[in-house]
């Protein structure tokens, strides 16, 4: 089967164009297929600030206002899709930028009301698969922001690393796929005050006393739990890993 | 050859959700594909503003700033596109938003400095007709924003009337093109202080009489101008007319 990469690119680097731009760069020379999903950086917190939104929070988690949704579609599918698609142009490669609602990419849905109400947040339904397989097949590169929709007309603020994710777990079928997250670390710490501690090699056992130690915590277990998910789910290999390095270095993540 | 509708839905009407829902629902109903073409409504202004950006203007005419540029790109090509997407795959068409960078659908110029420089403005130079052709070709129903990109990484603002003009020309090769431009009058007017005066068909000799009296003026001149172009250009029939009546009435241009 032929190779595919899946990469995540969110946080403090989408924050700076020049290191962006060269990643797409290097991105574009790789001789097989990729696609890139991709957050928003800080600039929805700016935008929304102007615009008169505070942010809201229930139990230390953001809910998604109106107010919220309306920012997130419009710089991550929009001022940063465009941006990423425009730059990889550029760099010979025939982006297409899209959110879940384009070509019916990734269906999601409100996240159920339990004990509490987190707005607008989609949980990805179903990835459809035939539709990145026929974009791939025809050369274009997609590019994933972490917008989705609900079939209904609803468009909803997803997590890009589960989007990340679920988009490698349903291209398995068809391709040999790796999954790459980017992050401004140099990878899975052992001590996350020390970046010289990047554990090379992390397998599930290791993932489960870290976790129970409190070695691993806050955004770090989603993202490892997302991770052995994509395994599961018949990835071939994931790496945790820094725009700078991201071919080699970082953290592979193994059964 | 089978037929094709291209049509543009601009100003007050994307500012007025039930009644774009609306006509969108209807034109889901057309046997025949269509591809649509937008621009943002009064947000874009809206958000400047709440980001601190005063409208520069020379001679009258706007100036695309860094920060324009921007808020256009997260209005048009964000919030407007996503939603009209996501309204149109709850109608049941399978749509893709594109701006012009996406696919490299749409490459575009920025204008050349000359007495004035008018900033980030596309003018626009090739329509990728046979992407297009491709995307209708698989069932998909592309929403094209306001946005064009000139192949270089740099995304550009540009006119959507003459997007749709020129996508409509483009796609002559293959298709039997109509182009309809949508706005708040219910037509051409005889007397622009008259709603009742609606010109039904308008030719070129009445288009030349009017601009000279100055019955015609501001943005109905290149409106019209553009309407004549893709007459030129192959296209079969366009229209200029009302939301609420735009398969049959307002004013069909002929030659």
């Amino acid at each position: 089967m032929d190779k595919l990469l899946v990469i995540k690119a969110g946080g403090k680097l989408l924050e700076d164009a020049p290191r962006w731009k060269s990643l797409l760069q290097e991105l574009s020379e790789l001789s097989h297929p990729f696609i890139l999903v991709h957050g928003g950086g800080n600039r929805a917190s700016q935008v929304t600030e102007a615009l008169g939104g505070t942010p809201k929070m229930i139990d230390g988690r953001r809910i998604t206002t109106d107010l919220d949704l309306e920012v997130a579609v419009m710089v991550y599918a929009g001022w940063m899709n465009k941006r990423l698609v425009a730059h990889l142009q550029a760099c010979g490669r025939t982006a297409i930028g899209l959110s879940g609602a384009d070509g019916n990419s990734i269906l999601s849905e409100k996240r159920p009301v339990a004990e509490h109400d987190f707005g607008w947040v989609g949980d990805v339904k179903e990835v459809n698969a035939s539709f990145f397989s026929q974009l791939l097949g025809s050369g274009f590169t997609p590019v994933c922001c972490a917008i989705t929709h609900d079939g209904n007309g609803q468009l909803l603020n997803t997590n890009a690393d589960t989007i990340a994710a679920r988009v490698a777990m349903a291209m398995t079928a068809d391709f040999e796929v790796s999954l790459t997250y980017l992050f401004e670390k140099p990878g899975v710490l052992a001590d996350d005050k020390d970046d010289a501690s990047v554990i090379p090699v992390l397998n599930r056992a290791m993932y489960a006393q870290g976790k129970g130690s409190g070695q691993f915590h806050s955004g770090m277990l989603p993202k490892l739990q997302t991770a052995f998910e994509a395994l599961d789910g018949g990835v071939v290999e994931v790496r945790i890993s820094h725009p700078d390095h991201w071919k080699q270095g970082g953290t592979v993540i193994k059964q």
